[in-house]
């Protein structure tokens, strides 16, 4: 690493700082945040050209000089290949940082080239969490070869991180942190801390206070430490009672926790109130990040998977399955305007507002069902209140439908000239906004009554109903009101 | 506050504990994180019991029970006036700690009920940021009425504040930091961070390191502070050249650089590199939820002002607009009918097919246009790789085109069994998808190219386009291809 950019005095009078402290870690390439795509692209160009010239002492120097955040999202448009070659030039300190971020294929890849003592390494320079997550994308023989190779300290705790499902409060908390009882001193509980690695200790925001069962009962603040002498009792510094989760709450309800109490860090408890572990706030952007990248894909009907994904087949694939079964459910509409085929033979032009009848029902379907899954995600809407969001959507459907009925009787005198039409599609118009509004809001909001995620069955499911719906609306009505024969 | 839940010793012999620290500030009832909504809901309904039967010392003691954080998700669901009557009961402090985390109706009607000097000492409990936000609120005048009363120190905070637009670093940053300057020692560092306030000092994790013209030059993290001697040089045990944002930066921009690098607290400087502000983690969480509620929202076609609103009225006035807009747009799909009635006429059972068709293109516009919308806003999508995306968007729209084209001529054989108008629909279904996915990916790509937000302008827009265009390509081919007579 340069120093170059340092601004500390050359003084060789200055005492030396303790062990653990490694002074400068942060001196790596400062990218303006401002422009980020663009410096990120040009470092990405800069590999390439070595890459291509073989220039690994370059390559080298490049990425030690990035710190891990912007070396993974430089790694990223790269292929597997090229992410691999400059991974393994790392030193297992640097790559241990970058491989809590890259994505799983490069890793697995990586994986391949390295024995089973590199990879242990690797691990035990990882935080407990990130660690068990690379260990869990193993396959179970290596996984288990891995861990046999791992320290006796670093494998148990990945090992009983293992245990939690990866979406709990227990798959995202790590056990770098320290504690201490009610009945030590401020020094005591400094000690403790200097017992901890500087990286672990960059993100631990308090001593946690356990009772001799190891039962969660106070947490020290870092400043409390820092501005009282060293002879005050823990008793006197803590906050008693704090706030905490369950190792087996959803990680979903995690973030929203955090959120909801600003929390930097939660404490995890299991059933009997000891302390286990404790998740930091970075896991907890993560978390929210991957929610709502979920609730969207949901709503628009890809998988999560596909982000990331370069290979066209494999998107194909995976989105194939939502528009087949999107098309096996409009055979309901093509069955419905095939039983009316007649009574449109006989009125052709009532075929022209199709389209619009259809736009509309989705229009209205997908900002129910949005505001709905995105009004349950974030806690504005909740299960004690369901009825009073569906009477708000109902007030609004009745208004809204009025005013799309009567812009839609007017659209059809303009094109058609018969108010009998005009007639069939403003009642056509009200009763699909009313219906697509129900079926909007109410669908997802009953899947949630149920206990089912709305945001899984919600987009593509709702059009698909209100298309097939709002059809048989408008051709019964127009069948039965200007007499037209019916049957196919 | 009652003292029934604490674990503290009942020990007359400890000592005194500094002046600014509040110990047990946690001591609040702790609901239980894994069914918060049902805790929120009971608590509701006590509430309304003591509303009901006018206690309001049950209503102040429940209230001050309570985290802020609970507090104001139980006041969520109450009306304008029982949020505001409870609020009244409270202490100013704990008031300012409710007031940054409800909803602005609620704050006006509070305020119209508080002098000028009230809501001054209000905002002064504040952080700063929060105080703010709160003054953006008010109208010109109270806002200049309730700064001229508000103590120099607060005010002129506030008042720096105030100039920076609120979606960017300066409209989020606090001024609530300590600085030293490098050739300070740790217990000089130490002092001034006795000089913040407990709540201040909550949210506290770095000094940061100046030099004399203010310019930000590293940062020392609390835990070095508390791990070394007091006696170490600030030059020591300082990280060089820490992560900075500038004082304009878009607070979207912020949050992913907060993300990427895993930051807890983000410190903002101006032009010249001085620093004014820093942006607490907490923060940094609420941008995310604010920016992915407003993505969902701009593809649904629903505003972001409609979350959290109660009316009906105000709901449907604000979706009409975005429904108004779609239906005209949906002009262009009925002329294109309108013009092809002859076709159509000619034969009827084309007709049936509409409604598939449109299902078609509309599902794979939004897959599309959400996959490039979210993949914009998590930085998996950049600009210097829109190219690449819409290549593999377009392959993977032939594939995906081919397979519906096929399914699609089946289902038309078996309804219509005429091969030449399976061939019709076969041909339609690959041009409508390979159309969709292009305007799906490609609309919100050119608008990020050129720098207007995808989201914006993508949901009903793009679904609109594509009905449009497909009826073209449908009623246009069969025309040509089944030699039907065209022209309304």
């Amino acid at each position: 690493m340069t120093d170059d950019n340092t601004n500390l005095p050359d003084n060789p009078d200055i005492p030396d700082t303790p062990d653990n402290l490694d002074v400068d870690k942060l001196d790596e390439r400062v990218l303006d945040p401002g422009n980020l795509d663009a410096e990120h692209h040009a470092l990405e160009l800069e590999f390439r050209e070595y890459l291509d010239s073989d220039n690994e002492e370059k390559v080298r120097e490049l990425a030690l000089d990035l710190s891990p955040g912007d070396l993974s999202e430089v790694l990223r448009p790269l292929s597997v290949e090229e992410t691999t070659t400059i991974l393994k030039l790392l030193p297992p300190d640097e790559l241990a940082d970058v491989l809590s971020e890259i994505d799983n294929r490069s890793l697995s890849v990586l994986f391949e080239l390295l024995d089973v003592d590199e990879i242990a390494d690797l691990i035990e320079e990882m935080p407990s969490d990130d660690g068990a997550d690379v260990i869990a994308e193993l396959d179970q023989d290596q996984a288990a070869e891995v861990l046999a190779a791992m320290d006796e300290e670093e494998r148990s705790e990945v090992a009983e991180l293992l245990q939690y499902a990866p979406e709990t409060a227990g798959g995202l908390m790590g056990k770098e942190y320290t504690t201490c009882t009610e009945k030590q001193t401020a020094a005591e509980a400094v000690a403790a801390l200097r017992g901890l690695e500087e990286g672990d200790l960059e993100e631990t925001h308090f001593v946690y206070v356990v009772d001799n069962r190891g039962r969660l009962t106070g947490r020290v603040p870092l400043y409390r430490l820092v501005i009282s002498g060293s002879d005050q009792l823990v008793s006197e510094l803590m906050e008693a009672d704090p706030l905490y989760v369950e190792v087996d709450l959803d990680q979903e309800e995690v973030a929203s926790f955090a959120r909801m109490h600003d929390l930097i860090s939660v404490p995890v408890v299991d059933h009997q109130m000891r302390l286990v572990g404790r998740i930091t706030a970075d896991d907890v952007l993560d978390v929210m990040e991957e929610e709502a990248t979920e609730d969207i894909s949901h709503l628009a009907g890809v998988s999560v998977t596909e982000f990331g994904e370069q290979s066209s087949f494999r998107v194909a694939r995976s989105r194939l399955p939502w528009l087949l079964g999107a098309l096996v459910g409009q055979l309901g509409a093509v069955a419905v305007l095939n039983h009316f085929e007649a009574s449109l033979e006989a009125r052709v032009t009532l075929v022209i507002y199709i389209p619009m009848i259809m736009a509309m029902a989705g229009n209205i379907g997908i900002q129910n069902s949005s505001v709905v899954v995105r009004g349950l995600a974030t806690g504005e809407i909740d299960f004690f209140h369901l009825g009073r969001h569906l009477l708000r959507e109902l007030g609004t459907a009745c208004m809204v439908g009025v005013s799309i009925a009567v812009a839609m009787a007017a659209v059809s005198m303009m094109f058609s000239g018969d108010p009998s039409i005009s007639l069939v599609l403003g009642l056509t118009m009200l009763l699909v906004v009313l219906f697509a509004a129900l079926a909007g809001a109410g669908i997802p909001l009953l899947l949630h009554r149920f206990g089912v995620d709305p945001a899984v069955a919600t987009g593509p499911f709702i059009t698909t109903a209100n298309d097939v719906v709002s059809m048989l609306i408008y051709v019964g009505l127009a069948t039965q009101m200007l007499n037209l024969g019916s049957g196919g």
